[in-house]
């Protein structure tokens, strides 16, 4: 087993228990707990848990329990972003990582409120952590920012608004930036903010999650087009249906494999800068750049 | 002018002014905004921020900036929850505090995003507010549990499951203890948190402000059986539409308001034990009690 496959295996597993853990003990209703367990519960590539947790681990510290908490938190707010975006009202979406989605399986209001419910237990699970009070304002500030009305919540309305209209790729990456960026930068900056690094070194964590974030939502919208249903887990050719501006619509399917590797070339340029601290060891986070490979 | 009124009139507008302009600043996309502020503009009662600060008035302490912010953080909670709860896959009302519902205007899709915006919004917030850390950590630790899966989320769902369900009147009172309880509870106890005041203090309050916050239920049930569309600016007779139970279904209408004038008198009474502490003066709190009458 590679480095990598051995640490998600262990991390990964580690936040799973902390979030269903979380859900189990702060829930006061039933239904609603089965139905956001059923999402959580329901997996995915836990990309920000991993990306947070594989940044402190990068530092050469060990993952406290605050680690595994916030990644948790963050595993949350994405779950609740995915359950709000599948109802009719919003992308209209039956299947997710293979199985139905939440509302066709639990109706449409319970989908809503189990969306609110991980939102808020997100904030209640950092507000709670084995964290440090300044350190956990900060953590709160940020995580507050990245997944509200200056980040995700707001990419996702330009992202509605900007159904049917054709974006120049500017306009692209400013929706992505927000819709899927903003989230990934809270990762890994997080983990630098856990590791206690300096506001210099969080800067440059900063700008290597900026071009991750990138990556990721080209490499999104390319396995859109080239995946098969079975492949995804997910319907394909949603954009297209819903006459969504994507990165292959604008560059062409080779345009946006290079501009994939663009973003992965410089994210690992970065993360060889970051080796010259003599605390920081990029091997690990160079094989989650694999990942974002096709 | 009561005490109460100038009281009402001058601290209510400073929450809405620190509402309005953390929304302004701190949203990224101009429709999003408009539809938060279409809802915050909307007015209503404000008991909760109300309460809040009427409670640290009491205890004869200036409210400082830190206390306004949490105050308009805690009815951004209330707006977003009635943006969701009036959604045609919830409760399906046109009509709110004499205009159209968000998503009448708005449409559904964001109207999901105002309230998921203005929810992630107080926890921004918060954080960010004047206060100092551990006592910041502590409200938001209690804003997400009064909020959350322990609260207002899990009242509404299982506010929902009874629908068509008659229920006994301890069933009925530990929805709404969940569902409109918590952040009343909230309120009382955040203007005793910021007022700097004992355990034991805080405990009084939390007696005081549940009896508050089954008097405000009481009164709204009744209040949508005795009142027109136009007095009440929502439309009425829906509980017995949606088949839900009430204390008037439960009590009668007298029986009602005699639970009603009890809550009332259990509230005045914690509120002149309250006041055998030097430093606390009972009469604003019982002006807003007055408010709470039929």
């Amino acid at each position: 087993m590679s480095r990598l496959t051995t640490f998600q295996t262990k991390e990964i597993q580690q936040t799973e228990t902390e979030m269903v853990r979380f859900v189990r003990e702060h829930t006061n209703n039933q239904r609603l707990q089965e139905s956001m367990l059923y999402s959580i519960d329901a997996g995915g590539k836990r990309i920000r848990p991993l990306l947070l947790l594989a940044t402190i681990a990068s530092f050469n510290k060990e993952i406290s329990l605050g680690g595994y908490q916030t990644a948790a938190a963050l595993e949350m707010i994405h779950t609740y972003s995915l359950i709000h975006d599948d109802l009719p009202a919003m992308d209209n979406d039956d299947l997710r990582r293979g199985k139905p989605t939440n509302h066709k399986v639990y109706g449409d209001a319970m989908a809503i409120l189990a969306g609110d419910g991980l939102l808020t237990l997100a904030f209640e699970l950092v507000s709670m952590a084995e964290i440090e009070p300044t350190e956990k304002v900060l953590l709160l500030q940020l995580l507050a920012k990245a997944s509200g009305t200056h980040g995700m919540v707001a990419g996702q309305a330009a992202d509605m608004q900007a159904e049917g209209n054709k974006l120049s790729i500017e306009e692209l990456m400013a929706i992505h930036q927000r819709k899927t960026g903003a989230l990934i930068r809270f990762a890994v900056v997080a983990g630098g903010i856990l590791a206690n690094q300096s506001e210099g070194t969080l800067e440059k964590l900063d700008q290597l999650a900026k071009h991750l974030g990138l990556a990721f939502q080209i490499r999104d919208d390319l396995l859109d087009v080239v995946s098969t249903t079975e492949e995804l887990g997910k319907e394909t050719n949603r954009d297209e249906l819903l006459e969504k501006s994507t990165y292959p619509g604008l560059l062409g399917l080779e345009g946006a494999k290079k501009a994939l590797t663009d973003e992965l070339t410089a994210a690992e340029a970065i993360l060889n800068e970051l080796a010259l601290l003599s605390t920081f060891d990029a091997e690990l986070l160079k094989e989650v750049c694999g990942l974002f490979y096709l």
